[in-house]
């Protein structure tokens, strides 16, 4: 018996906007008229990174979840963290080429022409629950593609987290159309 | 008070045996006469997953480390749920131009040519206790890069955690040579 026993006390953290705080702003990346949403700070924060942790889990329960499915490369770092916390597998979605078994490819649509991730042939259960977990969302584009890879598996998508969501950019809402639950930490 | 309270039985997993039966092997890839050891197939396993972290993290004590240094991109999956584990925080060495805000880079030799890992500038406190983590040491290259940039930070570091050790290419023992602790779950 490998599993060791965990307990966790997931209490709701005082406040998202201590989280928010944590948050590096970054005028002008990558390019002019950009304002980006450094997480570094956050990560390297030992109470945020905790309480960031905590809050991605919140809404699934230990023995609910077969599979974190992550997406590269930050949420590798969050998405670890969730598959121990969740006790529960973690599978990659990694860009083009990356991956070093047989795989499936899912194109998506960029500003400018087109980008596509990656999933290994044999990762997913039939019918595993899944949660779906990246830092950010943005207009939705990879969480969408994300979605498509993993219904070759599995029609038991639990939920996505993401720490931010770029709100004006709609991804979270077109998600939710397609009946998926988000849960997000931070808005802008 | 952002701070969760986590209890963790970290008692040891059975064998390395298992852990071991757990990583798929790829002949030829990424060229030809190269055996590739996959370790997702080691991470979608929950017990698989569990036993490993809990592996890297068994040198170590909560309260002891400040800051889990992880490299990119497997070693973020494994570096995130070090970091929440040991209740600290997690910081990013990426491949160069990934990082967005100022960065220290460091160069280091491949077979054929160099490569270069970046960190912030500020990533790390001044005298933080820190553990590397990546999912394997080869010829120690990325390793030494990463430990010439946390000394910019800081001297106190107290070890370095790997799932895989290929020990012919001598990487570990250049580590330990230099004086620093290296944990390893699997050797080939």
């Amino acid at each position: 018996m490998l599993l060791n026993i965990t307990v966790y006390n997931m209490k709701e953290y005082e406040t998202l906007d201590s989280l928010k705080n944590l948050v590096r702003a970054i005028p002008d990346y990558p390019k002019s008229g950009i304002m980006f949403r450094d997480i570094t700070t956050l990560l390297s924060n030992p109470e945020g990174f905790k309480a960031t942790v905590s809050g991605l889990c919140k809404p699934y329960k230990i023995g609910s979840i077969d599979t974190v499915v992550a997406i590269e490369a930050r949420g590798f770092i969050l998405g670890g963290a969730m598959a121990d916390r969740l006790a529960c597998g973690f599978v990659p979605l990694r860009k083009k080429g990356k991956l070093p078994y047989n795989t499936i490819t899912q194109e998506y649509t960029l500003e400018y022409g087109t980008d596509a991730i990656e999933i290994h042939a044999d990762a997913i259960d039939t019918n595993a629950r899944v949660v779906i977990v990246d830092d950010l969302i943005a207009t939705g584009g990879t969480a969408e593609a994300s979605v498509k890879l993993i219904k070759q598996f599995s029609e038991n998508i639990v939920g996505a987290s993401f720490v931010i969501d770029i709100s004006m950019l709609g991804g979270r809402q077109k998600l939710e159309k397609m009946g998926y639950n988000c849960n997000v930490l931070i808005e802008y």
